[in-house]
């Protein structure tokens, strides 16, 4: 029997609990499940991503069936690359809505093969986004709930600056 | 191996070409996938449900994937006795969103291993609803290419007065 | 020069202040503006379709571009009857878009030739709906400034019950 | 000073956590406020007025600033015979929006001193509805964790057929 | 009795008649309102802080209830700073929606205790924003109905070229 | 008779088959139709404005109609000095909706004479904009059934680095 691969893409910089979450949900549909990191070279991101796939391979290690590959280019044609014919996007808001599905068409005409499913993220993570994740941290809110205590301590230790020591 | 069994629920009153799509493009990801028709006692449809089970079954007879069943109550009751764990559902337009989302939502409060996937239909259907297409239908308009040969027939069949014949 | 004729078509049950805004903003673009009125079966009317078209015809007569006719079957064949192109809506909220979508998608179904234009309302009468017209009139809310003087009087005398008067 | 008075108006058949949720939210934040609990003739509800006021009375009734009435006609009416000048509703979607700012913009227009005020519920009650919560009731659903112990009891009596027991 | 302090943040680069509606409609509702100037050093603004905050408190000087401050940090950290626990905000279009949600959801997630109220402003502002006004005088175009004179005047003075005059 | 002349502004940066689309369905329309390339100096394009003019102009040669300009400044301005008073601008999207409204209601307060109509795209091309096609192409996707066959290879040529040769 053919096994059915997926890909979950994104930017994950960094990856938080809303991610997880979806990973979650949907790793048992697949028989792989791709955690596909883009190195979008055009958008400043806050960890290199080296950094994002080495965070999102320790928190999924003890799932089998997911693996962790960065990416660049087309999405489908990572896509061919591993054989997935299946895109996983979460829905959170209406605003999320038309662009998912501006590029659910557009993935489908660069390969009609090429299909894509929305999932609904936990109810009480629907705000949670990496930017506003970061801009509030920069700020100093704590975040700790949203985030993987390792992911909230690398975000920390990016983002703020280092407490001023007074050396008499 | 666990066997993937998804559900796609609707009422299909009747099943048209947007409908057909969606299973087309569904049918692959699952080792089974049940078209579940909705018998919606309070609300009247134009054919029975069993009009409707056997529309549909004559469709997807080419599929071995696919089965066919009606159901009342709630959905998560069906799936669970068939031990389906999701749904499948397409958005057309936002203004399905907010409806979709409350019912994702309520399912996974009823049972929190219920996944809904959505999914989008081929753009040039996006509008195609069978409520819309019986009102059309019933005013006259010629709507032939948005459903099978065979559902058409019915429909119009059932919609349109008979020709009034004189019989001297 | 082939005359260019538009449809505003609406139930109009009564016609108010933001149909008459959006008669004003789009009669001069046509040769022609028929404001048909849907002489719906199904819906329960408040006034009757003789009525509401009696009622617009005494507010377009100084128009005489303004042709004002009810209709009922599909509107692409009343299009045709009367050799129009181009049907005229008005957008009031996002609520509007997908219906109005649907709608236009479908005519152009039925007609290829029949283009579908929507136009902005008055920023201050976007809340304004013969619907809620009807029911804040019926409590006993004023609207005399969202209406015509004489449609205004009507609607009263159609929704108020007469005053007690006590006869000694 | 004057006292700032609010009210908080719906159908509440039944009162459920996202209704009480939003009391508990704003109650604090003006010197009265009214739960109003509209009498609706036209909409056939499951519980009357009289049980819908009493069910809610009997929830806060441990919070003095709270008063539960019930009224009919315009909601304007009803806040002046109070002397309220806040409306306070919640906004659980986007499908609400629309509605909700057509309802505010037409009570301003009814009364230029009236306010609305929109809340947003706590993020893991944005799906519960009353419609929703009967509905799933009657199909045999347990929604005892979103509805308080009391109310939740009522509606599956209401709602539930007696069970049948066998006397030999 | 506990002051009611409510707080209305935003860039006001610079504050129009949409703001002023807004302030106008909810500084009843509270002892103290803060209009909180935020200093965002990462967006470049075309007024100062302190210019933006010495414009509004011109305009609301004659209100004893309002207070006019700048903040930078978190919306929280000021609110913790001035007593507050209520944020307004205009809501204008669906547009807004997701964003404001989000942001409110995150404020009651730093501080359980803050609670944001939107408002709706007047129907014929909601289309006035203060980056749109900005390209608009830019270019050249009369906006002196939407904003204050004294405003108007400084912002036609910061974004266009002085007149060419030619000294012989 | 006055002549009907609108204008169906934007960007061009390039046009694709979605621009073609909507200049079919409403040059018929009007007596005249200006396409109007934005020459926006704050935002780089891809094409200068001459080079959009350029292929525009051998598009649309074939329609008698159809004239193709370049503006700077606001729209308002150069409608006014072309005689035209209203604005073509399609809608794909809720999300295009706010925006589109916002920019009519404020061409409108320009200049009050100004109308906007809002016409619905090919259901197949809804999903097509210029910024995606531009960043799609520069990743190698093949995008020639969106475009015409002149500007697909315009673009590719832009967009793509040159095939390393080697000359020996």
């Amino acid at each position: 029997m053919t096994q059915r691969i997926a890909v979950y893409p994104g930017s994950f910089d960094p990856i938080h609990r809303g991610h997880i979450d979806l990973i979650d949900r949907c790793r048992g549909l697949f028989d792989v499940l791709y955690v596909a990191v883009l190195a979008n070279e055009s958008k400043k991101s806050l960890f290199t991503v080296e950094e994002r796939v080495e965070m999102i391979r320790g928190l999924v290690a003890k799932y089998p069936e997911c693996r962790v590959e960065c990416f660049s280019g087309l999405l489908v044609d990572f896509m061919d690359s591993v054989g997935a014919k299946v895109v996983v996007r979460g829905l959170r808001a209406v605003s999320d809505f038309d662009y998912e599905f501006q590029m659910a068409l557009m993935n489908r005409k660069l390969n009609p093969d090429v299909e894509t499913l929305f999932m609904v993220p936990k109810d009480d993570l629907t705000y949670v986004s990496s930017r506003l994740l970061k801009e509030v941290c920069a700020l100093g809110g704590d975040l700790s709930s949203l985030l993987p205590d390792i992911i909230w301590h690398k975000l920390k230790q990016r983002l703020s600056p280092p407490a001023k020591t007074l050396h008499v």
